[in-house]
C-alpha cells in the first residue's frame, strides 16, 4: 500500500489532497439521529451491517447508540471489526471451507458470533468447526424471501435445515436469517412495501412450521435502508440489518420514500476530486473515476455544482459534462456523491472526517478488502 | 488492511483460499512473447501501462524484454514503481495541485520522469514546481485525438501549448500524448482502424505545425491493446501504451481481432472464487462479488465451467445462473475472468502466482490505491 495521506488532522478541508473519502460528521450524526428518532417507539433491535462501512469507528458509534452488534458478510471482515472492540458479529452469510471455518470458530472465542447456513453438508462442516475449536456456534437459517439468492426455500425446506442445526452438537439454532435484498432499490414506497410483506408471509409460514416442530426460533433478523421500516412494523422481524443510511448514496437516494415512515437521510460520504482538465466550454474532467468511486450502481453526482454532471468514469478519470452556466477551473476541487457506497468503501484506507470545514479525525477502513 | 493471506508459495492451487487473485505465470508470459512477436519486425518502442498492474515485479519483467519504461496515471503510481526498481515513467496524464506537483517534482530527481499537460496554466506551475525542486520536468502536451476526455484540441492549440512548455525555463518539450482511449473497445476491427487513421490524420495536423514553428517533436506517445498495431504501423507514432495485453480481460476479449495484426492475447488473469451456496436447480452462488471483481465493464465470465454464467454481483456475493448440464456443488472452488482488468487489481494485495497447479510466487500490488 501506498504510505501516501491526503489529509492530516486539523487540515482545513480546501488543502485536503484528492482524491480523498470525506465524511461529513454532523450529517453522518444526523443520520444516526434519523434512524434512532425513526424507531424510538417500536420494539425491534438493530444491528447495522458493517459491509457498508467496514469500520470498527463507526460500529462503536452505532453501538453506543444501542446496536446490538453489526452484522458483517466475511470472516475477515468479522475478524477486523473484534479486533476493533465490537463485541457481538453476525455473519449473515454462508462460510464456506475449512480454512474460513476454523477462522470463525476461532473468532467465536474472542466475540458473541453467529453465521448464516444454507446447507446440510455446510452445517455438518460448522459443527465439526465447532466441535474442534471446543465452542459453541450460534447458526441462522438462511430462508430465501424473494432476493433468489442464498437461501433455502421458506417453509419445510428451511425447517429440515432448522432441525439439522437444532440436532448439531455443537451448533445453536439462532434463528432465521431473512433479508430481501432485491426490495431495497425498488423505487417506489408500494413496491418496497408489497416485496416486504411477501417476504413475511414466507418467514411467518416458516416459523409456524418451526413451532409445530418444537424449534423456538428466538430472531428473524433482515431488512435494509430501503425498507426497514416494513420489516420493523411487520411483528415478524426482530432485527434490523440496515447498512448505508450513515452514508446515503446515488442509487438509495434515487428511491421514492414519501410516506414511507423512513427519513430522508442526507449525503454524509463524498469523494473528494479536483478538476484536472479543462478542455471544452462543455467538458470538465476529475481525478476521480473508478478507482476512486465504484460505479456498479450508476455514476457519481457531482455534489453542489449547478450544471455539471458526472458522465463517464475510467479508470482515473471523471469526465464532467458541463452546461452553459457551470463554473469549473482545473484546480478547482469538488463533492462527488458515491453511485453505490459499499464497494467504494472498499477504495479506502481512511475516512477523512469533516467538520466545520476542517479535518477532525482520520477514521481507519480496517476491513478494506477483507474479502475472506 | 485485513493481514490474511489466501495462498502461500508451493501452495497447490486447490487450497488457495478464496477469493483470490490468480496469475497463470505460462500464460502471462505468452502474452509477452505474443507482444514482442507482433512487433519484432516494427520501429516502434513499447512503454507498458502499469495502471493494468500496478505491480512493479511486472514492469520489470516487460522492461527486461525491452520495454523503455511504464506509463502511470497518478503521481503516487508512478511512486509505487519507481519505489519498486522502475527507471523510466511517463506520467500519461495531467498533474495538478500544489501537493501532488510537488513530489512529481522530487520523483523526478529519482528516476527518468515525463508527465502530461493540456493547461497554459498547469504548465506554469508545473515549471514553477520544477524550479523549486532544481529539476528539468519533461513535459509532453496532451492532444485530444478523438477521445474527448483531456487533451488540447490538436493543431493550433497544441502548437500553442508546446511553445508555452519550449519557453519555461524549467520544462522541456518532449513530444505529444495521443492516446485514443475510445477506439479501444470498438468491436470490429475497421471501426478500431479507422479511429486510428482518425487520430493519426489529427497528429499529423499537429506536428506539422510544430515543425512550421520551428518546435521538435521528438515523440508521439498513445495507443492500447485494442488498436496498437495500427499506431505501430502508423509512421506517426514512436511508442506504445499497452497495458490490458498481459492480463486480456472480458471486455477486451469482445473485440473482434479478426486480421488486425494483434495477437489472440489469453486470459492470464483470474479470479479465484468458491461455491458458498447451491440454493436452487439453476442457481449458485460464489464468494466473490463487486469487492472482489469491478463490474463497470461488465460481469465476470465463469472459466471452463459449461452451463455456468455469471449474471448479478453484489457486495460479497456472485449469483451464477446454470443451465441443466452445468455441474457445481457448494465448496467447488472455480476461475472467474474479470469484466475489466485494471480496477479489479486495484482491489487486490497481491498477484498469486501459479503454474503446474502451485503457487510459484505472490507479487505484491504495490500501487493498489494509488490514486494520489
Amino acid at each position: 500500500m501506498n504510505a501516501y495521506r491526503p489529509a492530516e488532522i486539523g487540515m482545513p478541508l480546501a488543502e485536503v489532497d484528492t482524491p480523498a473519502f470525506l465524511l461529513d460528521l454532523d450529517a453522518f450524526e444526523r443520520n444516526l439521529d434519523r434512524l434512532d428518532a425513526s424507531l424510538a417507539e417500536k420494539k425491534i433491535e438493530v444491528r447495522p451491517h458493517a459491509k457498508s462501512h467496514q469500520c470498527p469507528e463507526i460500529a462503536l458509534r452505532q453501538i453506543a447508540r444501542g446496536a446490538v452488534g453489526v452484522c458483517c458478510q466475511k470472516v475477515s471482515e468479522a475478524e477486523a471489526m473484534v479486533d476493533g472492540g465490537v463485541p457481538d458479529v453476525l455473519v449473515a452469510n454462508e462460510v464456506v471451507g475449512a480454512p474460513k471455518l476454523k477462522r470463525l470458530a476461532a473468532l467465536a472465542k474472542r466475540a458473541r458470533l453467529a453465521v448464516c447456513a444454507d446447507d446440510a453438508g455446510n452445517v455438518a462442516a460448522l459443527d465439526e468447526a465447532a466441535r474442534t475449536a471446543g465452542v459453541k456456534l450460534d447458526v441462522l437459517v438462511e430462508v430465501n424471501v424473494g432476493a433468489n439468492r442464498c437461501g433455502v426455500e421458506p417453509g419445510e425446506p428451511a425447517v429440515r435445515l432448522a432441525q439439522s442445526v437444532a440436532r448439531s452438537k455443537n451448533l445453536r439454532f439462532a434463528g432465521l436469517q431473512a433479508y430481501q435484498g432485491a426490495a431495497q432499490h425498488l423505487r417506489q414506497v408500494d413496491e418496497r412495501r408489497a416485496a416486504i410483506e411477501a417476504a413475511c408471509a414466507r418467514v411467518r409460514e416458516t416459523t409456524g412450521l418451526l413451532a409445530k416442530a418444537g424449534i423456538a426460533c428466538e430472531k428473524v433478523t433482515g431488512a435494509g435502508t430501503g425498507s426497514y421500516m416494513f420489516e420493523a412494523v411487520s411483528g415478524v422481524y426482530q432485527e434490523l440489518q440496515v447498512g448505508s443510511y450513515v452514508f446515503m448514496d446515488v442509487d438509495y437516494a434515487r428511491n421514492d420514500w414519501t410516506e414511507s415512515g423512513i427519513p430522508r437521510f442526507e449525503h454524509s460520504l463524498f469523494v473528494w476530486s479536483t478538476v484536472m482538465s479543462r478542455p471544452a466550454p462543455d467538458r470538465a474532467v476529475v481525478d476521480a473515476g473508478l478507482k476512486a468511486s465504484s460505479v456498479d450502481s450508476g455514476m457519481p453526482r457531482v455534489w453542489e455544482v449547478a450544471g455539471a454532471e458526472y458522465v463517464k468514469a475510467s479508470d482515473e478519470h471523471g469526465v464532467l459534462k458541463l452546461d452553459g452556466g457551470a463554473r469549473v477551473a482545473v484546480g478547482d476541487k469538488l463533492k462527488l456523491i458515491p453511485g453505490h457506497c459499499d464497494p467504494t468503501v472498499n477504495l479506502y484506507d481512511h475516512y477523512v472526517c469533516v467538520r466545520g470545514g476542517r479535518v477532525e479525525a482520520l477514521w481507519p477502513i480496517t476491513a478494506r478488502g477483507a474479502v475472506w
